[in-house]
């Protein structure tokens, strides 16, 4: 397979031609569900982004405190048991969203440190 | 809020009694779409696991390397630029396909491991 106009290679691997040809192209046909898996995820996660941009907004603008302890421990109850539902490892399911909470609350922090810096000379 | 049959309380605040009612009203609303989002990110990596097991066994079965180097050079350029469209930080992207894929080659590496193990006395 040939890149695509926009540079991407679906059949770049470091195995090609160390492999029968209907073994890589079943491994192709797998891999391009997950491409496909993984732009929605992109997209999804933008959104997901966009919404915890909106609560950091509301907490920088009241002064609430960046991170939720009763919130989060409530989210990673929830998303342990859909994750067991889904036939996902609940402890991964867990270990995501810490992920995705640290980096939300390094957000939340950086817009609440921006709103409290005193305005430069030529600040707007 | 009460909880829900499921045990989960979407209400679930530390800033519970803390915050103007109008102010939480507009929280938990936001919270509602994160939730929503959430359960969807859960059953796409479900689903993301599935497609991933099934290259794992292929790998398994063909004494295939657990990591492919080129494939996921190709996949980190192809979320990166994805992740530009989709108003998402590309360090994130990154950053976040790396913590997925550190878990596919796991489940790779132990289920390689698991096909070598010499079968015990009441092995199957």
């Amino acid at each position: 397979m040939s890149e695509s106009s926009s540079g991407y290679d679906p059949g770049a691997s470091s195995l090609a031609g160390q492999v029968q040809p209907e073994v890589m192209a079943e491994l192709l046909s797998v891999r391009s569900s997950i491409d496909n898996i993984d732009a929605t995820l992109v997209y999804l996660l933008a959104e997901r982004f966009k919404a915890t941009q909106r609560v950091g907004i509301l907490k920088a603008e009241h002064q609430l405190p960046a991170g939720d302890p009763d919130r989060e421990a409530a989210q990673i109850t929830r998303l342990r048991a859909l994750a067991e539902e889904a036939n996902l490892d609940p402890a991964f399911a867990e270990k995501f969203l810490n992920f995705i909470i640290s980096e939300v609350i390094r957000h939340h922090q950086a817009l609440s440190e921006n709103r409290r810096l005193p305005e430069g000379p030529g600040g707007s």
